[in-house]
């Protein structure tokens, strides 16, 4: 199994994906949120680009929210916090999501066979969905504003981490691949302290989200796996049983 | 002092350069080889972008060398091997070079302050100029094709240790600056092993050039510094009194 790790949504073409699996990291906040939708009841998770289109989902049966440069957007029922996606009102909704790069990037990857979001909370269970659907993969490093976020490099490495563990045997890795496993490998006892100095991070201190970089550094906190297969919905994957899909 | 690395060339413009040291690297092979070739006497090394343009330049004050796609351009007196750069021949002589990457970045860079090539062969004498000129730092790491190239992101991994030594404080990184820090020192006792696994180790090992990326991966062999200022042609930078220039 080959595994590319991809810095940024503009990094790659949709083309690209055909006949792999996809993964998009957006550990600061979008995919985290996502995780967290679903443990907590939501339905389904419907990712769309800008906020008119968000707006024109909003029913009894949707939940709305998104965020810009970090902040809830007017009208919204949520941000992009986790936190706001951990009460009872979201079981059953479909959650209509918009945020800056993580969503940009799962639209990028509709055209995969398979389109997981993972962040720390899930990455072990990542790890194994992939190998079950033993196809190349594409682990896409959302970002920021074009930028390489190193949280989510540092996922990417950690995804790396638990296939090789469960495959017992080194993936083939394009030269990224390689660096965020080395990096991985070189914080994954103080993954905490090594993301608090990311851009992203330092950004959400000083707005008052610290209790969400600390949220989303749990690794494997939250094993549930947003997946869609050519759809737009991202549901939770059965984890028993994929093998072979 | 804060330094950023910088994935490849198409990533970053010319005017984010003012009023910094920039450090190219391109550690399989440029600039190796101009480190190389500096260090048996070149006189001074003249990066060309194109063919023609380092045809045109030859003379018998001059060397002309350079590759494309791993391979000796026909006509020129060396490829990029820096194993070609060892001879008397080149004593005395303006070494013009033309390579698919390296030579592009010390191109774009022209507007830095200061540029410098590095590479394993001289990382710890560049990371001790930098921190004479007291300025904020770009590290571009020239990639392949527009690829990220793990043993050029090792190189800055080894500069930003270098220059944390000497300061003995941490630098302000970016993200992907904190990760090659993170890289490099978790492979640091197998530099060797690690590179060569990346892709253009592998591609020069299968083109019969093995003994180049063992040559490269040396650290700290060859302890020369090429630097341009405000011109093109990159000669050995005095490492004696360089403080405050």
């Amino acid at each position: 199994m080959r595994v590319d790790v991809i810095a940024n949504v503009d990094n790659i073409r949709s083309e690209d994906f055909i006949q792999k699996s996809a993964v998009v990291i957006d550990v600061l906040r979008a995919t985290s949120t996502m995780i967290t939708a679903l443990a907590n009841g939501a339905r389904g998770l419907l990712p769309v680009e800008t906020v008119p289109e968000a707006q024109s989902k909003r029913s009894e049966h949707t939940f709305v929210g998104g965020e810009r440069y970090y902040k809830k957007i007017p009208g919204f029922q949520a941000g992009n916090s986790p936190h706001d996606y951990m009460s009872e009102e979201i079981a059953g909704k479909l959650v209509i999501l918009t945020t800056s790069n993580g969503t940009r990037g799962i639209l990028k990857s509709q055209r995969a066979s398979r389109v997981l979001a993972a962040s720390f909370l899930n990455g072990t269970a990542c790890g194994s969905a992939l190998v079950s659907f033993d196809r190349d993969v594409i682990l896409l490093c959302a970002g920021c504003r074009n930028d390489f976020s190193l949280e989510d490099g540092l996922c990417a490495g950690m995804i790396i981490d638990a296939m090789e563990s469960i495959l017992d045997q080194p993936l083939r890795l394009n030269d990224l691949g390689m660096a965020m496993k080395l990096a991985y490998n070189q914080c994954r006892h103080n993954l905490y302290e090594t993301v608090m100095e990311c851009s992203s991070a330092k950004q959400l201190v000083k707005l008052g989200f610290a209790h969400d970089v600390e949220y989303c550094t749990g690794v494997d906190t939250v094993p549930v796996v947003p997946a869609a297969k050519h759809d737009l919905v991202l549901t939770p994957l059965n984890l028993i049983g994929t093998a072979g899909r």
